[in-house]
């Protein structure tokens, strides 16, 4: 016959911690701390009815499975024997708790009533129990009363009141105040006895009035109702809404927990209190925790009264002159320092205990895995390891994405932060956060910095032209733009805080004002940013900077790089990054962008340059200004080739649109029709010739190559030649080329011609026999994924660039996506920002197609991504999966990568380990 | 023994018309008709080297098969028999002609020696057999002496001249220019004899100093090196870059034909001829040619002597004063017309032959398919049904896309055309022709129109805004976008001529003067363009416009409709565009583009409301303007659904990007503004809010929907309310609803809630009980083809959007191709532009993967093709081949779609045919 309750209690328990399914999270833990042999801690004995119990209890209309009273019966029994008490006894009564308890923790979701078992015979028992204390006894009835009356009597039964304040609750609630008011009470701790006992006879009268029935006086009319009330509040309304939301199985049922009530108001003998088997705020492995002398779990969440430190590594400025229980309570301390230690050692992570101290005994009432921040998860992963507690592979999973991301970027102080609603909300663009006052333009970001100011760059979007600007400022905010628009992609790249698409704002660039929420802001006002969640604050709020050490970090990405396989590369355009990301430990370059060279580089010079040729007309004024761009070019390249030195570089030629180039500003278009000798009306005319519908998929990439041979002949000599330099040097570069925007093998073709050529020449000119690198090209087009196999034929790597793939395949252009992309995600039809995590059944199958295709014709063909999803957590588990050889990601990803890539493998073996059995054949 | 030598003549010939591989193309015809039992024709005989002699003379570095040599001689020998003439004999001298004949025909690309055999020696043979005619021998002679020193000697021998006038063929030029010049004489033929025989010496000398070897003067050598020569053509450069472009393999290798020379020019019983075996131009069934008395071939090509015609039929303007051949040679030419009806009867086919009369005697040179323009191919093929010559099949095979849309568009005349350059050349966006008076606005052409005249609309680019200008004017010239642009579409849906991404043009539309080629065209000047081809006349063409009686067109398009498969639909956003088509033989439209409404009706009014609901702020706006929309959208979407009753319409939901309705001119904004009651200043930033950086992938189709649902509920219930009241009035409505731009399944939930609402209550509101209709998607974003599987458990059809799948396939702006595509072309990247034509191993590739999915979960999916493609002949046979239901394609190309649906089924049915039998398997 199938069980339906599980006890637990007196070193005892059917279940344990792996039943997690049938006796639920709370149930199984509870078991687990009262019956396995290395823990038998002292657990208020109680009994779990089983998740089968609730599925049955749905799928029959509210009957029970047949055997469960006498199941619950026989349970209750045993309780009783342990706690030498009886359940209804007027002598001395059994008070029993009766909770909710699902798989997965929802928190508040569902009902529970305390006190059961307290009725008109059993008051007097519990006086008796309590030393005499009627205050006490009243209290907890009046409570019953409250929770039953609405839990059981009204929620359960599916009464819903017309008004909110017709609800039963609220009903006892107004005669509650009355008697405050008619005493002269502030507090219901005011309420004395006698009190009490007239509100609960009142109590009893309204319950009768509004829903027509008397308040069970019978212990296991009240038990029944209870476990009823908490199978039902599986269905109530908040519970569905929430299930809905995380994804959760209506078919999964909660469970019930029937456990006996302990009391930590019972005297100054008596306390209540939380604790953390580390530090959750920094990890360190200290005992961490906060107690109150008589009191209930409730009174330390209401924070009336301020709870005091366990022990002196528990003490903060709030807290520091109360006396610790290390002080007044020793023995009970010490008691729960072993299990503090017997506790970690058993689940071999981070605690978060709930205890209660009833006239001096100890009771464990509450066990799960600890939450903490991301700078005390990595060191507690650390420490663990080295205290040979958990494996490297555990440390891995322990630590969580945004855990880590934590690590790298300043904060706003938390208890800040909490208590402030955000004037704004955007997408968060850049992680971390920054404070700093308002500039409007580039150029007045720059000019304050340099006059030692902090500020922070607001703008309708961002161009390049504003790159140093953006450099200078400490975050930057914009009005449009998603999450790969221009500010986006640039703020990620240097790690720095940026929120976009904040749709809020209203900029008015000639006043210098901004508006936002109905304020007017100025320049020179002061902002704080939230670039992890996209929030926007009113003036200069305190940080909390990221450690500054990297210590830590480092050796934890050290444990995560033992046990990673994919490579990790970083996409770097200057050798500043390069060496950053080198430190992280990336391991090559897997995209330096040529055209990013001509940003924020201090001089104009090669920027200037370049718009020379691209607004040149014919060969010969293209020509000109190639031969001068020439020298910038390889000068970049080969610092970089050599901060990698003996990594691989991934060179990616020109790639954006060309008029993306042409400049904005009347200054600048004077500079440069002076420099070419034409008119203002010419230059604006060829300008205007370059302009496109839809730039992104215009005229740029290897189709500027193929226009324009010269444009991809001075950028494959710049790296050959630098390539050579370096071999000179020494130094091992090892550059891979790679063609962008490339949809037939043709492309691929037509400028291997001048790769070959130069290469030769390149030889030559140096007098070398060989130089190594690779030629490649980006899978970017779904159309390359699909000719892929023909692409290999020429291509030695394929490297994915997926914003531009996620930009076709969805027909999403990033830049415009903040017209509806928020309307998709809040609407549920896309579940996330496909340019953040890679969207796995379109694009990724588009990926995975390209890979299957490329290796079929080139078995040891190199794969790798570069484009942002090379460092989101779940998009390089994707890529680790499908079997690249690398990702890709701004120098700050590069540990969320590591990381990543390491939780991949993990994850991957416990995948193959829970397969399912085969299932043997049942013959006929 | 492999055979190498086949011998024809004589009414016997070893080989076949099937042989071609083996013989080429003029070998296996020459044996065909000279030995097959139906034909028997007076074909010189001769015999043919096969083209596997060719690839084992390149195998073998120029050695020939063992065995050939002997081989050579015994068909020499018959050939010495039938003619009762020895090669080489000096009495009765027997000349041949040694020419080369691939598998394809390579017009011009290899080489032929004539009169081979013609030796010091048998020079009086020949002038005996001439009847003393020494002129026509030494003719002959030096003729012979020209082409062997070009062809064999230098040539062939790989002798390459250091200057072009340096080549022998121009070295001997020179002589025989000098000769004429001494002795006065204009022309060739007043060259005497004497003069022929000096020259022959004086060649003769010259080679020998340039080649340092003498001419040779036996016949063998002749004949062998003649042989050599004409292989070493299969490797000669312009043979090899023809087969580069043609894609024809280098191992096929040529044939090498030696025959009986015969000549018509050995006096006025003397004569050579072409003929077709019907009226190439108009397709009637009469036997047309001409000939010319004592010439050769060269004779006629020259264009010296006009040819007379061979009969009445074919009589002309300038050659009606002309004896016919049946005038003067009434029993050749009754021998002549007795061939003619037995070649096609026995081909089947108009054929093309060339003849010869040598004294009195008929020779037939050459038999081909003959080439025919569209009317007769036309003609042609519905008239050879008839006659039950020809079974149905074959005539929808019979006639090219191209020749059957001859049919659909007036043309410039083409003997004016092939002396033209043009001034410029476009993209050629509407086929036809066209000529009208420059102008520059839409306006003006509406202007000029209402004058009387005829008009060509010269544009940067249009928009929307110009519709009326360009369906006032004759055609559209602009200097800007691709085959998919604005103009293209638009003028191709009504079938106007359109020349599009014409770059030469640079337009002052201030001054209203359009610069071209280095000329300036004011306004009012002449204009011809030919929009089949994308070139650009200057002045006023003479025109052929197109039958205008439809009946052939319509005889043949029920030939087609018989055997065709696929349905053909079009696409259509007026009730005359849908009744155009239908009278074409549309079955239903495949896509009628909701927001098409707006423009060209006359009225503003429509277009005004629908920018304010764009323009809108508020909800309460935007409700107000679409009140007002409805009864416009209702009561054209009303109309077309009755224009095509009992056929299918799928009516797309409104598609493109807000801002393309934005209008540019001041005057309607400032109309809107206060329309809006709102200021310019804030119109105008609300009109910035909805630009966007790439419109087409930005805010547009369902997306516009998901986040304006009132936007959808209006046009759905327009669509419902127009049905219902169609109901009732007795007809038959089948509306398909079509959300386009879909990428996700759950877009498609969120507006069939909305769908399934509307139903409802329309239903209601008529008192109706069913209403039939489909709810479906477009598949144009890739992806949804990685989806489909999805998006067909909510979607009962798909409609595949080729042009935006092309483009997000590609990654192709079709806007913006213009500054690439033509050098992708080319330079031999893509060998089509893709939007003309499916990109099978792509694009294709994406639409079989949906419609595989698609179908998995829905077994009878509906899958049709709304794009451009769908009038594209090759793309239809796409569609055909990957299972589509339907294709639809705007009117004028719905005759072309009928045809290739056609086509496709006549060629499946023949590639299973002609599937490779299986190879046995060779046991080990």
């Amino acid at each position: 016959m199938k069980k339906y309750v599980y006890s637990f209690g007196g070193g005892k328990a059917d279940g344990n911690e792996s039943m997690k399914n049938l006796l639920g999270g709370k149930g199984a833990n509870l078991a687990e701390m009262a019956g396995h042999k290395d823990l038998k801690l002292p657990v208020p004995p109680g009994f779990t009815l089983t998740t089968e119990v609730c599925t049955y209890y749905f799928k029959n209309k509210g009957k029970y499975p047949s055997g469960l009273i006498n199941e619950v019966e026989n349970a209750l029994k045993k309780v009783e024997k342990l706690m030498k008490r009886k359940f209804g006894d007027p002598e001395n009564p059994l008070l029993v708790s009766v909770r909710s308890g699902a798989r997965k923790s929802m928190p508040g979701m569902m009902d529970t009533i305390l006190n059961v078992g307290l009725t008109e015979k059993t008051i007097p028992g519990l006086i008796n129990q309590s030393g005499g204390n009627e205050r006490f006894v009243y209290d907890a009835y009046r409570r019953l009363i409250m929770m039953y009356a609405d839990v059981v009597m009204e929620k359960a039964e599916g009464i819903e009141p017309e008004k909110e304040d017709m609800a039963i609750r609220k009903q006892l609630e107004k005669i509650m105040d009355g008697i405050k008011k008619e005493k002269g009470y502030s507090s219901d701790t005011d309420l004395k006895a006698e009190d009490l006992k007239i509100l609960a006879d009142k109590f009893k009268e309204k319950i009768k009035e509004v829903l027509g029935k008397e308040f069970p006086d019978k212990p296991e009319d009240q038990l029944w109702g209870s476990i009823g009330a908490v199978f039902n509040s599986w269905n109530g309304k908040r519970a569905v809404s929430y299930r809905r939301i995380e994804n959760i199985p209506d078919e999964w049922g909660t469970a019930c927990n029937v456990q006996t009530m302990v009391f930590g108001n019972m005297g100054n003998d008596s306390a209540t209190g939380v604790a953390f088997t580390r530090n959750p705020g920094n990890g360190e492995n200290d005992f961490y925790g906060e107690y109150l002398i008589n009191a209930q779990g409730e009174d330390v969440v209401a924070g009336i009264r301020t709870p005091a430190p366990i022990n002196q590594y528990s003490q903060s400025e709030h807290n520091k002159d109360l006396s610790t229980l290390q002080q007044i309570m020793p023995d009970v301390y010490n008691q729960l320092v072993d299990i503090r230690n017997r506790l970690e050692k058993h689940y071999k992570d981070m605690q978060d205990i709930e205890f209660t101290i009833e006239k001096g005994s100890l009771f464990m009432l509450q066990c799960r895995t600890g939450k903490r921040n991301g700078v005390a998860a990595v060191k507690m992963a650390v420490d663990m390891v080295e205290e040979v507690l958990i494996k490297k592979e555990d440390a891995v999973i322990r630590v969580s994405s945004s855990q880590l991301n934590e690590l790298l970027h300043p904060e706003i102080d938390p208890k800040t932060e909490i208590h402030l609603k955000p004037i704004a909300k955007g997408l968060p663009a850049g992680p971390g956060a920054a404070t700093g006052q308002i500039v409007f333009t580039a150029e007045q970001a720059v000019e304050s910095v340099k006059q030692g100011k902090q500020v922070i760059l607001v703008r309708e979007e961002t161009s390049p032209e504003d790159v140093e600007g953006m450099r200078a400022a400490s975050a930057i905010l914009t009005a449009r733009g998603g999450m790969t628009s221009h500010a986006a992609l640039v703020a990620r790249g240097w790690g720095k805080c940026c929120i976009v698409g904040c749709g809020a704002l209203s900029i008015d660039i000639d006043k210098k004002e901004v508006y936002i929420d109905g304020k007017i802001l100025k320049e020179g006002d002061w902002l704080t940013l939230n670039g992890t969640k996209g929030n926007v604050y009113e003036g200069k709020l305190p940080m909390m900077n990221a450690s500054e050490s990297n210590l830590l970090l480092n050796e934890y990405l050290k444990i995560c790089g033992a046990i990673k396989k994919l490579g990790v590369r970083t996409n770097a355009d200057t050798p500043e990054d390069a060496y950053k990301a080198k430190q992280f430990g990336a391991e090559g370059i897997g995209l330096f962008r040529t055209e990013h060279m001509f940003y924020g580089k201090g001089s104009d010079e090669p920027l200037f340059i370049l718009r020379q040729m691209i607004i040149s007309s014919t060969p010969e004024e293209r020509k000109k200004a190639i031969d001068k761009l020439f020298p910038y070019v390889k000068k970049d390249i080969k610092e970089t080739i050599a901060a990698m030195d003996g990594f691989p570089v991934v060179i990616r030629l020109l790639d954006p649109p060309l008029h993306e180039f042409v400049p904005k500003e009347e200054e600048k278009l004077v500079q440069l029709a002076k420099e070419l000798n034409i008119t203002m009306e010419e230059l604006k005319e060829r300008a205007e010739s370059i302009h496109e519908s839809n730039p992104m998929m215009g005229h740029r990439g290897v189709r500027l190559g193929i226009t324009y041979p010269e444009v991809t002949e001075m950028q494959v000599r710049a790296i050959f030649e630098s390539s050579a330099e370096l071999l000179k040097e020494g130094k091992k570069p090892y550059p891979e080329i790679m063609i962008p925007v490339v949809c037939d093998v043709k492309e691929l073709l037509n400028q291997k011609e001048i790769v070959d050529r130069v290469y030769k020449e390149t030889l030559q000119k140096y007098d070398l026999k060989e130089i190594k690198y690779m030629y490649g090209t980006m899978i970017e087009i779904p159309r390359a994924a699909f000719v892929a196999d023909q692409l290999a034929t020429v291509s030695e790597f394929f490297s994915y660039g997926t914003n531009d793939m996620t930009q076709m395949g969805f027909g999403f252009s990033r830049d415009d996506i903040g017209a509806f992309l928020p309307d998709y995600i809040e609407k549920g039809i896309l579940k996330n920002d496909p340019f953040q995590t890679i969207d796995i059944i379109g694009v990724g199958e588009i990926i995975k197609l390209g890979i299957e295709k490329g290796r079929k014709t080139r078995k040891n063909l190199e794969v790798g991504i570069c484009g942002e999803h090379g460092g989101d957590s779940d998009s390089v588990k994707f890529c680790n999966k499908v079997g690249m050889n690398y990702v890709s990601c701004s120098p700050y990803r590069v540990p969320i990568a590591i990381h990543a890539a390491a939780q991949a493998i993990v994850e991957e073996k416990q995948q193959i380990n829970i397969k399912p059995k085969k299932v043997r054949k049942i013959r006929k």
